[in-house]
């Protein structure tokens, strides 16, 4: 972080929420700690008269009541989401939006029904190549009015794991989640897991509305096309050490033995590993990686001991996973500030 | 606000959570959604080796369980809760710490036991002034390691409403309300409703923690001594009308009837009124106040309406109570950026 933050991304920060990094210690985080971004304004919804609509390049449409969905086939996913700005704070030169420095993450077990199975409901017709789904939040950005709304690919959907959830760790969806019901795509970051969701259109070309075209893209200069922004990179975090100072958010840990603890994870492909530094990146060492989590989907422990010595140290993690994606040491900037999975740096001062 | 955010309070705010004001549309406030300033860290308790202490100048200490205090006799009170700092981001000159801007509260519904009916139980000492309510979050102040300890007035135990909390909105408090137990004392500002309870202490002489001899006082200059904060000043606040631009957070309203609502809450007295501008404090018109809502410590509801014409505009809303205390239009200053009630101000665009 290099520039101070202007009113406008206070603005932000002060109505989306982080998650404290202590929340890590949790292997599902307590609701009302996840990560939380609202690109509107969270609507009310009247889950008597809402309805959810399946319409578009489909065979058979369909309106259900939030009791219709209920009813049908249902899972339970562990699911670590992050938000596709997380770390933009960190970029130079600024870019102007949501300032996450990295905390903009959580892991949720999610409920609800298969996207697939609803689909193959439906009958999508052979032309079909996407589904468009279409929430209730409504807003203005770049100067367009709109409801917030994104695509996914049929491939994805038909041949994955995304569900319609209607409950978040154990419990009915609260109305900053996307109640009544919302979509959650695995390994993606989070602005494809569109909330309040009223409408899955079934289309026979690419969707072009606002979030596919212009956000969530990277892009190295403003005018470019860009690349659309899809799954997770990998990233760690640790478990904050010690005590913290209430201002800098220094931690002050004890000398002597201490277990460094954090959490991994990658939409890419499972973690296949994770170093530590103690020395600010200069050397590294294998944490120990729990190989039996919550599923493929959410993120996974590690821990390292480390004998403190007093002084001043500024740890770091780094995860790779099985398709040999790695942390990079230093952000890679694009004009969004989007999936900067650069390693954290904690500043600890060891006390004797 | 006129001055940029440091980095340093970036991270307070990234970690910190304020209620997206939409929220004020409910009575009690979603879990979730309330405001959250958390000192250090939320920490972990073990809820089974945990143990309430009741102690100093009493006939009979207790060591409580959190069945044996769930076990004793309980009230629910619906409280809105609001930081000391709400506001401070508008103040200038720019004070540093946690950057509320306005939106640090939130409503809920406790569940607990009388703290006047503990006292009572432990006997307290004729001696005693004052009760001093411990924490179990540590961290470093002001280069002081501390637990979070505030202390309140024997009289205002006695006589008041304070209980000790151990449910919110009807489930057990999650960790960052401060599970497994806190404070809640209705009509003061939030830092004395001391959370993840450890011991409550009665004292002979008034406590000089940290907390209370350097936090939370009203200064006007470093070495002043100052005046303790203690009970909230009346504020109100808007539901935003409308839809938001995202970035700017203005709204966008269509020209015609518009219902304006918001909430108003004092903890000194009774609100009294509610008056409405839509042009930036010039004109006001009497808001509708609600007349029974959740009770004494909670938020009124109260509504305008406004026949919007397009154009520009600036909506503000000034609470006052009964006890004849009255938002001011203009922030006034003092070191700590505490208590500023000044009026808020919504930009609002209305569209033909």
């Amino acid at each position: 972080m290099t520039e101070p933050i202007s009113v406008e991304e206070l603005q932000l920060a002060a109505r989306n929420h982080g998650m404290p990094l202590e929340a890590l210690r949790w292997d599902v985080t307590p609701l009302g700690l996840h990560y939380l971004l609202t690109h509107y304004d969270i609507p009310e919804v009247d889950p008597g008269s809402w309805r959810l609509e399946v319409d578009g390049r489909v065979e058979r449409p369909l309106s259900l009541t939030l009791e219709e969905v209920r009813a049908r086939s249902a899972v339970e996913l562990a699911v670590t989401m992050e938000c596709a700005g997380n770390g933009r704070a960190q970029l130079d030169p600024h870019v102007v939006s949501q300032p996450w420095i990295v905390e903009a993450v959580g892991t949720a077990r999610w409920r609800g029904t298969p996207v697939g199975d609803l689909l193959a409901e439906a009958g999508v017709e052979k032309d079909a190549v996407e589904v468009v789904f279409t929430g209730l939040d409504r807003g203005v950005e770049g100067d367009e009015e709109q409801l917030y709304a994104r695509s996914v690919a049929l491939e994805e959907l038909l041949g994955g794991e995304a569900i319609l959830a209607y409950e978040v760790n154990g419990v009915p969806l609260p109305p900053q989640h996307g109640f009544p019901l919302r979509l959650v795509v695995p390994g993606w970051y989070g602005m494809t897991s569109v909330k309040w969701l009223a409408r899955l259109t079934a289309v026979d070309e690419p969707f072009d509305g606002y979030q596919m075209r212009h956000s969530y893209r990277l892009r190295e200069e403003d005018d470019d096309e860009g690349m659309p922004l899809t799954r997770m990179r990998p990233r760690s975090l640790l478990v904050p050490p010690g005590i913290p100072e209430f201002l800098s958010r220094r931690r002050i840990v004890a000398a002597g033995r201490c277990e460094l603890r954090g959490r991994a994870w990658s939409g890419i492909a499972d973690i296949s590993g994770v170093e530590v530094s103690t020395d600010d990146g200069e050397s590294w060492s294998d944490a120990e990686v729990e190989r039996d989590g919550l599923g493929r989907w959410a993120w996974r422990a590690w821990r390292l001991e480390w004998d403190a010595r007093p002084g001043e140290f500024v740890l770091c993690s780094r995860a790779r996973d099985a398709a040999g994606n790695v942390q990079p040491l230093e952000p890679s900037w694009n004009v969004g500030g989007y999936a900067n999975n650069a390693v954290q740096r904690v500043a600890v001062t060891v006390t004797g």
